[in-house]
């Protein structure tokens, strides 16, 4: 860390220690600082409590391969500092005066929005994550109001409008519901939109923290589910999970089996990879849906869309009515994600288990170790 | 014509004179016989009547873009020779003796398909154009008893199994009925599917053939319509056809007014163009639908679909109770194509004109000139 960022930071804490604010939290976290930096400690101001904010101590926050393309600014996009963390579940420890979903004391979780305009028309129809004026995310996003930037839950507490904040259920291990926040509503959202259930035959591309919700959750629809991979080792993994089938993409037969097969594809791979492969594997009117966004386009001749009808599209996260039916869905079928617990100060030796797919499937991080 | 080709005619000649077969017809024609030579008179044997084929003595065939690019092999896959044309109407001649469906002296159509399985799933939902054996298209295709390959409607007459055999109203000018059993059913097909109607935004992308057919159709419809075009001039032809509204995509505050508007795009367009750039007009869970078909492949930037839930589809053609439907629909709604009639010996002017997007908006072929 350089020597202003350092000063900057006893300001903080000497603030801290005189004002005592109850509704002032300076917070530890870990910060990037840089593309090319690890993340370390870093301290931070949550802003003032607002009439209807929720505060929330955080227990658990995923890890998600997108935090892992911010801090290192993948997308040319990140505002550094940055305190990355969207799949945040904790409980609450002060709300604001005007607030009536929450009190102190509830269990309660931030997915990866804290904040929308709530006047457009994809507001009003729950679908925040489209908001026409732009969703505010929980990390790296600019808040409404002007005050800067927004920071995730690689931290000690975070505070959101109550709009934004999900009830979260005390039947399942919360350490696995962290990750539903992010990878949970990603598979979960665009399952439903394309009314994934009985009688339909659902591919389900790429076997990581996305991919392995997915096939958790077709599953539970009803779906006959098949995971497609080009590991052959995920084959065990795939069946523990539910999949009735398990095609290996680099066997010319099993692909040959599963050709114009499928009613719907969900594709949680992020990794450049021929679209045009798994378009074929669709039938009449099937659907293919991209959760993940490869490094380069996707390149499709219009033929391999027009015979067969088929449809490629894009799906991103979910909105807030989305988030919370998915909770409670998950809460009544016992869905939770498969994860391994670190402490906060090994998340840059996960970030490398990340980028080679060791993991299976989320790394969720204590914030108690923080 | 080289003097085999010239021997083969005067062969056939001897047959018919010396036969007189009513079920063998032995018919003039204009046949392309290389990608670089014009189309030019030949003839060419019928197939003998089928127990359920329909004989058609052709009046008139439409022109389709598709056409020229069979006749000139810019899509690689014509057998020589090659007789175009699949916007066919005419009137019953004879029909084989198990026929149910039409009788001599009714007025009849055939469009793009003549054959298929009849049995696999897609056939049965009446989807013959997605025929998992692979539909027979009415030219360049390959008969399904080895007979060998199709020849379309430039020529005096053609027969087909009665199911593939479309019934045409008498209260439409026959003229202006042709192409509808090609650009008007692509079009219809997709409208339809997609559920075009009230109280939706609707772009056409492209006034040519398929796209002042699609304007016809969603404006019939009852959707609000807005063509899409770099053509200032195109504008008075796109509000006389029923356009509500239309968008000089040159400019950039007309384009700005559009952007995240649309519900469903029609993209009739086969020339190079950026997809992005339509993709960003549509609203959330809007679809943009492409029937042409570029010669290069669509590149699209996962994100561009995720922001929006947004769909990129194809469509093709539409099956033969979808056709029969539109046909219907065309003739209580008093719906045609514009049309230009030529003479079958103007034809390879016509497919100049055509490179030009010189015709308002199609070509269709008197076939008594033949």
């Amino acid at each position: 860390m350089c020597s202003f960022e350092e000063e900057v930071n006893s300001l903080y804490n000497y603030i801290f220690t005189q004002t005592k604010s109850t509704f002032y939290a300076f917070n530890k976290a870990y910060a990037a600082h840089s593309a090319t930096t690890p993340l370390e400690p870093w301290t931070l101001a949550r802003r003032e409590l607002k009439p209807h904010d929720v505060q929330i101590e955080i227990i658990y926050c995923g890890v998600c391969h997108s935090d892992l393309h911010f801090a290192r600014n993948d997308w040319g996009m990140t505002v550094y500092p940055i305190v990355p963390g969207h799949e945040i579940v904790g409980r609450v420890t002060a709300v604001g005066t005007h607030v009536k979903k929450f009190k102190a004391g509830d269990l309660a979780g931030i997915g990866c929005l804290v904040d929308s305009c709530q006047e457009c028309d994809n507001c009003k129809e729950g679908l925040e994550q489209y908001c026409s004026e732009g969703a505010v995310f929980s990390y790296n996003g600019q808040e409404r109001d002007g005050s800067g930037n927004t920071y995730g839950g690689y931290s000690k507490s975070i505070s959101a409008h109550e709009n934004f904040v999900l009830h979260i259920s005390d039947k399942l291990p919360l350490q696995g519901v962290a990750p539903l926040l992010c990878a949970g509503i990603t598979t979960y959202s665009p399952l439903r939109h394309w009314k994934v259930g009985k009688g339909m035959r659902v591919g389900i591309l790429g076997l990581g923290g996305l991919g392995h919700m997915a096939v958790k959750l077709a599953v539970s629809m009803g779906a006959e589910v098949t995971m497609l991979s080009h590991s052959a080792w995920k084959k065990a993994d795939a069946e523990r999970l539910g999949a009735h089938q398990f095609v290996l993409t680099t066997d010319e037969a099993q692909v040959k089996s599963v050709t114009g097969y499928f009613d719907f594809i969900l594709d949680t791979v992020s990794a450049e990879h021929d679209y045009n492969f798994y378009l074929a594997l669709l039938r009449t009117n099937g659907t293919m849906v991209c959760v993940g966004v490869p490094p380069a386009p996707a390149v499709i001749p219009a033929f391999n869309l027009i015979f067969g009808r088929k449809s490629f599209a894009g799906s991103l996260i979910g909105g807030l009515p989305e988030t919370q039916e998915m909770l409670d869905y998950c809460a009544a079928n016992n869905i939770v994600s498969d994860v391994e617990v670190i402490a906060m100060k090994d998340i840059n030796e996960a970030y490398e288990r990340l980028l080679k797919g060791d993991v299976k499937y989320r790394f969720v991080i204590d914030m108690a170790t923080l």
